[in-house]
């Protein structure tokens, strides 16, 4: 993977139809590969300039392109790098790919560019995966939290944690280079008090977490409910309200479709469900079955039933089974009476004392408003502020977990005075895991695994 | 449509998920609308120079980006540009068109960069349609076309073809205006040699469109045969072995198939057909009427018969009803006879002398690249040079066909001794349907029509 001496290539821009498409090289000869077939000479050409000219193969012409070049390693890549603006079609953007190839680039594996940005010191680790979500973030929310790692907002933090951590670990090793002699270099309260800073920062990025997942991946709302309680129509009725910006998802199964809402710059993703049968038949059900999981898997579950037709004793069994179940998942529990504008106020009255559920009608649209913002401010992630830092990657989520424990061990080892030997090992663990974030520590298993997701281009 | 005082902006690239997203500025005001939210001071740079640097909404980064600047004119369209690349994010792109929006940029309708390239003199009118159907080229003879005319070769023609006839004209209007003394400016020799010399060419030109449209769209060949003559069997062993240049189109209707191929650079589009019934059943049948309805679209009409169980005489039937079909159609007859390797040579020998049809065998795979040969060789486009001009557009089609007639007009005219003033008419029309051809004649309805159909951000 790390074969930098080739100039790599690749169209930068999605496949499809538009006017113009991106072609980008990087690598020692990516100026020299383009003046082979490019009519204008382009030797003397200075970096950020972007030139005007054919592409051509032999006195065929295969395009009229804007080649702009970037110099001396001041380009994404940190390498060489020529943009080649062709026409927008599919047909001409894989020719001209065709003939750099033959003019000796290489096809760039996915996430390559980012790759060598990464390995010529041009983005940290974390900054290259943001990469990555930034150009999938669909959210004013996602795209804040992106942009913000792209910066290196987390990555500052965790190297100011980091270099704080080496250098009371080097004392420790200094320590232990003296053998018997029993000096103490490091003066332990000072190190004790650190490693709680430390973990008090550790801890609230790794609660942050929960909402970082959100943001990035959408919070998933399930709308379960018995056949007929609504649960379509009141999906629709939420969605419509927002058409502009729903987008259908292709569900794993017929009997699941999800869509998708932004509500207050955060992604909704909203999953009807088969419908719930009486509790006693769930198991045996596979639709239900279903049902079940993407419960599972929910934030929030909103329980729907048609308030002007109720079984008391079926409702209480229903109600206390999803309390338990959204218990043990940490989730949340939203229970919405449908048809409720054919409701007696005796009845209403009866279920909000008992219940306090979400009132509304899905066939006439009344109350809608109430879920919504009962929905929204239950995710609550408007506290997120432009400068907050937040965990939106499930691997530094891990990183940092793995160093959190280390580190306690270190801070459990000083009360209990543990041997520095044993004290340093713990220390150096945890540097190790703060160290993959950033990509300080690295190995090449973990450079494929960030970077094969990428797209090829990037 | 004409309001180029406007800076206008769009999407430059496909929609859909790349490393980039390229967004175009075109107008008087491009730099200042970028200058109000870019991070770097550009209002001392110098054309075709790129920028990095940051979009900025007060003090919240919504992109990091290069923005290459095109002053003076120097540019695409003709006017001062801007092109700004942004991570492929869709939720990013929307938001930096908004903020160009918000700073007085106007959406850019269908067409509009090319439309004021045209307007600027950038590119006539014929050009500018060769870059819609540069991007549309899906093949290299679609692209060579399509390159040709957008390099002004078709343009150039014309307009010579006008010059000359103008000279002529303007002498025959001058004789008009010395009205009764009867002088003649204009040799009526010379003028009629000069119709026919051009005549010719426009000749020559129409008479391309029938290989020009053929390479744009693809050449139709229909696979038509009773039911189990092994036509789909057929259809899968030509393209299995290009599987790669395959792509499957939707039918318009679940009995016809189409799937398309490139050989030599053409595009060929098979189209798979419900079985011919017995001839007399013919008409009877839905299905079969749309198998006839796609055998009248078809370039070529290739009737596949199992040749290991014919009735002769039905056969005779059928292909002596093809042969009356492809004549009426003006396109081209192939026989094949299928399940040739279970064949006596006596009955391959009858079958030879009577119908010279191409055996095969589809199941075995076996001599299919005869039917291939064949089918290249009818379309017979390897004439076509990288000189040739062609005529794609069908509405080129009709302005010479239109002129031509004027043309003929004005000859017949001066062979019977017509009168000035309706010699005059006669070449003025032909000059007018020339003229609309490269936009030295047009209306806004004319531009309206042509432009609308591109994408939008072209």
């Amino acid at each position: 993977m790390m074969e930098s001496n080739e100039t790599i290539v690749a169209l930068a821009t999605p496949q499809g139809v538009g006017a113009i498409g991106v072609i980008r090289l990087s690598g020692p000869n990516s100026v020299n590969i383009l003046a082979k077939v490019f009519s204008k000479n382009i030797s003397k050409a200075e970096s950020h300039t972007a030139h005007f000219g054919q592409i051509r193969e032999g006195k065929r012409v295969i395009d009229e392109v804007l080649a702009t070049l970037f110099l001396n390693g001041k380009s994404y890549t940190g390498e060489e790098v020529v943009e080649v603006s062709c026409h927008g079609s599919q047909y001409i953007l894989q020719d001209v790919i065709r003939l750099f190839l033959e003019h000796g680039a290489t096809a760039a594996k996915p996430g390559e560019f980012t790759l060598r940005a990464f390995l010529n010191g041009k983005l940290d680790l974390s900054q290259a995966e943001a990469v990555a979500d930034l150009i999938a973030s669909n959210s004013e929310a996602a795209h804040k939290v992106a942009m913000q790692q792209m910066r290196g907002g987390f990555s500052d933090q965790i190297k100011k944690l980091r270099a704080d951590l080496i250098h009371f670990a080097s004392m420790v090793e200094l320590e232990l280079d003296f053998g018997e002699e029993d000096v103490e270099f490091a003066n332990r309260d000072e190190l004790k008090a650190l490693i709680w800073k430390i973990h008090i920062v550790i801890q609230a990025l790794v609660t942050s977490f929960k909402s970082g997942n959100v943001i990035k991946n959408g919070v998933p709302v399930v709308i379960a409910g018995k056949p007929n309680a609504g649960k379509s129509t009141l999906l629709n009725a939420l969605l419509n309200e927002e058409k502009a910006l729903v987008t259908e998802i292709a569900g794993t199964t017929r009997d699941v479709i999800e869509d998708e809402v932004i509500w207050n710059g955060v992604v909704f993703r909203f999953i009807d469900t088969a419908g719930i049968r009486e509790t006693k038949d769930l198991v045996e059900s596979l639709g239900v079955k279903k049902t079940l999981e993407k419960m599972r898997e929910a934030a929030i579950v909103c329980y729907l039933f048609d308030a002007s037709n109720i079984d008391a004793s079926e409702l209480e069994t229903i109600v206390s089974a999803l309390k338990q179940d959204v218990e043990k998942t940490n989730s949340e529990l939203i229970l919405v009476a449908n048809k409720a504008d054919q409701l007696s106020e005796e009845k209403k009255a009866y279920l909000k004392s008992k219940y306090a559920p979400i009132f509304l009608s899905a066939k006439e649209k009344s109350n809608l408003i109430e879920l919504e913002n009962h929905i929204i401010d239950l995710v609550n992630l408007g506290k997120v502020g432009e400068q907050d830092v937040v965990i939106t990657n499930s691997r530094h989520y891990q990183a940092l977990t793995s160093a959190n424990e280390a580190l306690m061990r270190a801070y459990n080892g000083l009360s209990s005075g543990l041997s520095g030997d044993l004290l340093a090992a713990d220390i150096r663990q945890s540097l190790f895991h703060l160290g993959e974030i950033t990509g300080e520590v690295t190995t090449d298993d973990l450079l494929e695994n960030i970077f094969s997701k990428f797209c090829i281009g990037k």
